[in-house]
């Protein structure tokens, strides 16, 4: 199963904007042979838009779902995005998986980074629910969520393949050792893949990291971003080759009570 | 506090020899200023010197744990040393911390890894016992639990400042990612230290892929043997040093109920 990445250059609070660049991507993702497209954290308002974000948040059945699950429609391919999802007085940092003609997944950051997010959003409950995609389970996180190592283990126990993970990753002094080093590891101790869809570029708030990347169950990556530019990226999701590393490394199996 | 990681080539089945080895480390340890000495897991008797391991197992009173005593005692630091721990008719994979007029502390590998450990040792029960030592309060793994993210979570929420880790990781393709990817992360997502003391060299079962190391709560590398040679490595652990890494990286306190 081929997936695709966007690494994103949002326009904040520009929703039309990042609608059309989604659907540029997706366009591009199709023609390139893949199955499901991931975009960041927030894509559709973009992640610094600050308090503009609360305004455009809509729910699990507003314009920009439809507008998302048209775009799936339309090249034949399932769609990740982060966005910020309304539910009654509440936000919540979410993303949804659309496809043609299945109900959207909905998942709601439970882990919020900072002052920034937390100022923003209602954090969501710990969830475990799985999405079955060609013949392939796959589990969502967003961003900070990943680099607890408890939060993909649950997913693991439950039996996801894949996790993927729309993040919004700020430079600083410890961006690389997250994507490189965190990201990795979640995988191998796992043996699930993990795929971390960054922003690039910046807005008022924030420089993002970049280096968005897929990583298999050997914590090797199958495709990965070295830059904060905007790309897409591409990466084969087979299971069925990385037999040697699930032999090895045992740990689902092995973990004991605690 | 100075730290010293012997990296070690042990005759397997032979524990004067390897009390020799030991001490001869204890003594350039000692005059380099450490004041506390680690050895790999089952340093007395050797790792794979298989079934005699369980012949050669003693009580946390016996000669061995003697002998260990009094070399740190001899050599004014304190030493932690894995050996095979005799329990009635139970044999563990443990590891003792000696001082010259402490009780000894003991851990016992939670953890077994593969049919060769598990036809000799027993697993102990998980233990979150910290020891105080020179300001810092210290906890213990062996070698494949360090690998479960769990076991260094819950010694990091029981307060350990610093995570001693006696292991014996084969050579192997996966051998080098557990090394320098699995062990730096453990110490940055709790933001403790992570020591990792292996074995060199080989034996009639197995080959060590040495890589001892010693990581700051910031991931990176305090002191790393890049060989499987025989090495004695020095490390300075000095929480102080990592309040960045400390106010950026706020895991233990973030982490919610899952």
């Amino acid at each position: 199963m081929r997936i695709a990445i966007l690494q994103m250059i949002a326009v904040p609070g520009d929703v039309a904007a990042n609608l059309r660049q989604i659907e540029a991507a997706a366009e591009k993702a199709a023609a390139g042979g893949a199955a499901l497209l991931i975009t960041p954290e927030l894509a559709t308002t973009g992640y610094g838009a600050g308090d503009v974000i609360r305004d455009l948040a809509e729910t699990a059945e507003g314009p920009q779902v439809q507008a998302l699950t048209a775009i799936a429609r339309k090249h034949g391919l399932a769609l990740v995005a982060g966005f910020a999802e309304r539910d009654g007085e509440e936000v919540f940092n979410s993303l949804v998986m659309v496809e043609a003609s299945e109900t959207p997944s909905i998942y709601r950051k439970t882990h919020l980074y900072g002052d920034y997010e937390r100022a923003l959003f209602t954090p969501g409950e710990a969830d475990s629910a799985l999405r079955a995609f060609k013949g392939l389970k796959l589990g969502f996180l967003i961003c900070y969520d990943v680099e607890f190592p408890e939060n993909v283990r649950r997913l693991a126990r439950a039996g996801a393949d894949v996790v993927l993970v729309p993040t919004a990753l700020p430079e600083g002094s410890f961006a690389r050792f997250i994507a490189t080093r965190v990201v990795p590891v979640r995988a191998f101790e796992n043996q699930v893949f993990v795929v971390y869809a960054d922003h690039g570029g910046g807005d008022a708030n924030f420089s993002y990291a970049g280096l968005s990347r897929a990583i298999g169950p050997d914590g090797q990556s199958l495709a990965a971003s070295d830059t904060d530019t905007a790309e897409l990226l591409f990466a084969d999701i087979d299971p069925g080759a990385f037999d040697e590393s699930r032999r090895a490394n045992t740990y689902l199996a092995d973990l004991r009570p605690l």
